[in-house]
């Protein structure tokens, strides 16, 4: 159950990063061909960072146990992996707080973008959605993600024997991507309006979320009853996690989009899923 | 055989990403000492994307491998290989189609970077070279050199026999590093003339090339007629090309170039084809 | 022994860039608060890229041993070890020859910053610190640490018997904490000067110089005396390296800094930490 629950989150991940931002860059640049989209570039090198950081937390228990280099099999792993989560769930504290205090530092290079930017002049009509409401937006959809999270969990294996699949295939690529279809909405949507900040407060803050809140967040409530909840996800899901995480890195280091840059993505996920497919455990 | 014509591609790419490329921009960068060279930053984040788009179809088949968690060994491999194949195809292709609907967002910080540049003033001399010469020259050249890869495909093992050398490594350094004598010298003469998108063009265009259309159309071709064609490189030729990938990545993100990021690009090279002298398959 | 010194080389580049930079940013993002600190992004890149190539050798023998496809096991291993140690000595000397002769390409990004930034004007003050007083400062500071790596290398197995610790924990995190102190300082000190590009001169730059100097350095003074030491760190220590470096390659790419950056560093180090403290070699 407990690796249920780890491809799910897993699979949220990828969801999240490749088809839900996938799709909004792509349906965003659709609407707006003739110009460039541009988004925060800060914002988008910090989650990148975050990224990587929470990426560590889950890669070295992995590694450990690859190499079968860990002092105690699985009494080091769940010890690293507990301390480890805690370090992250810091982070992820310090993320927020930082947010909150230093905002106009996080979100200068928007400003910045928008002065030097020769093609935003006609740009300076009132936003219609303020900083708060989108806080608010992201903040009640991940909520209510994370419940079904957990809800689903216990539902997988279920589902898995009654169809003729793999539960990894369902849990990391079927659920995921069906779940996650009101955070696709509306990253779709605000991608549409041309703002592509709020898409990626959607997109990339959830699986931010995930990964430095839900999946640390999971192994020390299972620390406090007892359970081995770990951060071992294994060698195959480790790869594509570092390769989605790069990918997308690279992709929003200029802080322009264009429909291009949504199809790639879209079609990276395909890959995974095919891998995912063929995948047995 | 088939062994063989995937060392010979990853070769072409080798050479292409850090041979090619780094002696173009090592000699440009002799020529232009006194001032810095320019490129598009947005083709050159593009093509990163693009190859870790292309390197994730190659990934993962050698990691199941790897790992022992495929589903059914050599058939899910070959499955997962044909799927990734087509998927990288139709992204080949809707590269080709944007770059041809939308080259003016593709290029447009070109002339941001012109605007911006100080010392690029006195740079407004008309272009003796225009964009479609450019895009035929790199057709024409990346052509032949795909015929040349299928013919020679074919030659390696008697080479090998004949001389006193692995098959790795007259597959993947040595015909590569002279096959691609043509590109090499357009690529240098490009760099000189300071056009260098031109020589990303050549150098990371052919490569992207290969990574992107090449090697899928060789798996695809060999589903048609039955034979078994695969993306699995294995572990160790896979990480290097990942390694390539993120140095040339790096090297290029932020649009500018001199003689010293071609020297260690050149190095990078050295390194690769010292490992792949010890290398037993 | 040979193992001893490595994980005390490697401690050290983990050390200074992560812990040393993390803290430097930190203190020197929260004496300027208010405002961002900027840093030369040409130099963060070129040091990103060095980092990548010195990674190289490092990773290559690892990779080869691990997947057991070198073609006599530990003379293989040796002699690509040694060849690469070459090859990067010359890109180290290149680094410095290129440094010296076309310092004005390198910092020439600084002045553009400078120029384009909104917020600098009030920034004309007179350094205080010239270059060569840094370069100074960098070359007396880490010629300290390479002597000391060399000692405390044979002190540290006795330090190890005496406590009741794994050698490798001892090895690769307490003792390059405490080592790099002086370090640790001037690159505080300077971050809270706002000279950023001094602190990344004494953190990155030391990290490089040992990845590029010292550690290839110590496998061809082992070639000349007849002592077998190579650039195999093994898996867990390189896996751990590339996530290094990759982290602080996507923190430092945009050239800005605040104490938030500084602190996921920080995290970052302090679970590489808790990683070795369960690794058993």
């Amino acid at each position: 159950m407990i690796r249920g629950i780890q491809q799910s989150l897993l699979g949220s991940i990828l969801a999240d990063m490749l088809l839900v931002l996938g799709c909004a860059l792509f349906f965003g640049g659709l609407v707006h061909r003739q110009k460039e989209q541009r988004f925060s570039k800060v914002a988008a090198h910090m989650t990148s960072a975050l990224s990587l950081m929470a990426f560590m937390g889950i890669l070295f228990p992995s590694v450990l146990q690859f190499t079968h280099t860990q002092m105690h099999t699985l009494k080091s792993e769940l010890a690293l992996s507990r301390i480890s989560s805690c370090i992250i769930l810091i982070g992820y504290g310090s993320f927020l707080f930082f947010q909150i205090k230093s905002k106009p530092i996080l979100y200068i290079s928007v400003d910045e973008a928008k002065d030097n930017g020769e093609e935003d002049s006609d740009e300076e009509e009132p936003r219609e959605i303020t900083q708060w409401e989108a806080i608010g937006w992201v903040a009640i959809l991940t909520c209510w993600m994370s419940v079904l999270s957990a809800y689903l969990g216990d539902r997988i294996q279920e589902v898995s024997d009654s169809m003729n699949m793999q539960v990894g295939y369902i849990s990391v690529i079927l659920i995921p991507s069906v779940r996650n279809a009101s955070e696709h909405a509306s990253a779709v949507m605000f991608a549409m309006k041309d703002k592509l900040d709020l898409t990626l407060g959607v997109a990339i803050g959830s699986s931010t979320q995930i990964s430095m809140f839900v999946i640390p967040f999971f192994a020390v409530a299972g620390w406090i009853v007892g359970k081995p909840m770990d951060l071992n996800f294994h060698v195959f899901e480790t790869t594509i996690l570092l390769t989605t995480v790069l990918v997308v890195a690279f992709m929003l280091q200029d802080g322009k989009s264009n429909c291009f840059k949504g199809f790639i993505l879209i079609l990276c996920y395909l890959i995974i899923a095919a891998s995912f497919f063929v995948h047995s455990k």
